[in-house]
């Protein structure tokens, strides 16, 4: 692997996790100067996904502390080593999941750099110089240029720092099916959280028929007026998920516990597909039967490439399309992600890093 | 729904089970006169498949006793409505899974009445005119003529009757998923019996690397040397497992058992397509990460359209494929049932209904 920066002399204040019990507390860690191909970036705000919780309670049994949390990052350029062309200093920049990956493979070189498998993620990872990846809870960012995308400029910086990876979340597995430049289709979400609610702004923005699938029935008034839902499906009354079976021609799944996607499947007209963006820990329950008798289709998706995350940027800017938030100042994080456990947001709560709302 | 031929008056010699012990017998039995839409045929022969088993001993709970199993069916046309112009007396026909359909939704409109929701089966199936249908194990059958196919001139009749069904089931999904005319792709079956083993065939037929994936390590050489098979996969096996990650890009499961398909998606490449044509009872688990991490796809499928098997049958005929099987005297019905409960088979039972072979 290139060593684009062996030495990690930049001292940056950031909150971490130091151990399971999930608590994070300011910290001061060391990052790399600023490579031949870096920018540095500093944060104005980072999006709390719920994976943030997961590693900071190594509840995947795969955290290295102390964990720097935080892929949904955007801020100010603030240098730029001397190969990057395509950033300058005072550029809006973002930076979500992903921090390297070989470069090398079949799908690094097709531009889905995300599906190489030795993809190294923005914390808890492993970058190329070997050193251990610290995330945007933190008020400096160093990146790679070649996974850092634009911020347009017409964007609130705070509510599009969601986009990073709730956004590309969704927002990829819409284009690779089609949903982008063919309006008039009838699509599914499944759960209306921090994913479903930016799900059912991309699905009205690119003209879609969007039915919000829950087991909340307090959800409908809000997925319908303030979200713009077309249709509403408790999907724990099997008499309106009956009447509802083969409507609709797309279903995203956006849910992480665990669950059985047999009457969901139902929903789907022949032919139709369900997307799993969601990750339960468990796997899920698949009946064979309604996969059969209607040649329905299930699949896979992770966030997206960097190409993928600038289009969605871009769409974003042109559809005027963000996220709905709750800032969160840095001594407020340990509330947020308690809150988070509960699900009691509406829709993503963005670290305030730089102070900027309390500015105003 | 159209009432074809409210007389059933023609009296018909057969095999059926009258309880859930399973046992068949000879009974005989009422068919519908031969109607305008109608062609009669002389059976010769019937594949016996799996679904005869869930049916003669009622393991779904759906069976209407006394049931004449049987799907898999090869013959010779005998009378002809006035309505029929596509066959005539003489001709070799075949009839699978399909007794009738609604002919009115999109489905059957777009040609895919296979996945019609009233579609009804050859047996144990309720035909338009009311009536319970009854299947191939029968010297005659009455079939509407838009179910009907014509078996090419150059195939052995026996060895064609299980294309009717486990030949379709497989073939549909290879064509539904480019295999038939885009050669060298990397594919999987997984499980081999009288699916995987004609799925081998087409594999090979249509310019495929194709590997076997399977528990029984008895049958790699089996697969390699008499059936063409590229490569094998001991599947309980995990180094080799490991060693075949991201290889293929295809993979066709044919196993009715209820297993995890996590370990067998994690064989295909990015993207990859995973075809499940089995039916377990119970859920198959799917574990999100694989599907996630490779954007994999896992798709159901259920037999084929009416056009889409007269197609098989016609490369079959270009290719000379037909499936490798075991004939069975109608006096030895119940032997064969239980043999096929063990698996004991290579690879498909059919019926001598017409006691062709003891003639020869």
């Amino acid at each position: 692997m290139a060593q684009t920066t062996p030495n990690h002399t930049m001292t940056v204040s950031g909150w971490a996790a130091h151990d399971p019990s999930g608590k994070i507390t300011p910290h001061t860690f060391k990052r790399r100067e600023n490579g031949m191909n870096d920018v540095t970036i500093k944060i104005l705000y980072c999006g709390i996904c719920h994976t943030d919780i997961h590693h900071v309670k190594n509840e995947w049994g795969i955290t290295m502390y102390p964990v720097v949390p935080g892929h949904e990052i955007v801020g100010i350029i603030t240098r730029v080593g001397n190969n990057v062309t395509n950033f300058k200093v005072g550029d809006r920049a973002g930076v979500g999941c992903m921090a390297a990956t070989c470069l090398k493979c079949e799908y690094c070189k097709d531009g889905i750099e995300n599906y190489c498998d030795q993809v190294q993620f923005v914390y808890n990872g492993i970058f190329w110089d070997g050193s251990i990846t610290y995330g945007g809870y933190s008020e400096f960012f160093v990146a790679d240029h070649r996974y850092v995308v634009r911020v347009p400029e017409n964007l609130p910086m705070d509510a599009a720092a969601p986009l990073l990876c709730a956004g590309i979340t969704v927002y990829a597995p819409m284009k690779d099916n089609n949903l982008i430049e063919s309006p008039g289709k009838r699509i599914g979400i499944v759960g209306l959280g921090g994913l479903g609610h930016i799900a059912v702004k991309f699905g009205k923005a690119f003209g879609h028929h969007v039915t919000i699938i829950s087991t909340s029935p307090n959800k409908e008034k809000e997925a319908k007026e303030r979200l713009g839902a077309d249709d509403f499906i408790l999907s724990n009354n099997s008499e309106e998920m009956q009447a509802k079976k083969r409507t609709l021609d797309f279903i995203l799944d956006t849910v992480s516990a665990q669950h059985s996607i047999g009457p969901t499947l139902e929903l789907l007209k022949v032919n139709g597909t369900l997307v799993i963006v969601g990750a339960p820990e468990k796997p899920i329950d698949l009946p064979s039967f309604p996969l059969i008798f209607g040649k329905r289709v299930v699949k896979g998706s992770m966030i997206g490439s960097i190409k993928e995350t600038q289009d969605m940027m871009d769409v974003c800017g042109k559809h005027n399309i963000t996220c709905d938030i709750e800032i969160v100042s840095t001594d407020n994080i340990n509330e947020a992600l308690n809150r988070l456990v509960k699900n009691d947001v509406k829709y993503r709560f963005v670290l305030d890093i730089a102070g900027e709302s309390s500015k105003v």
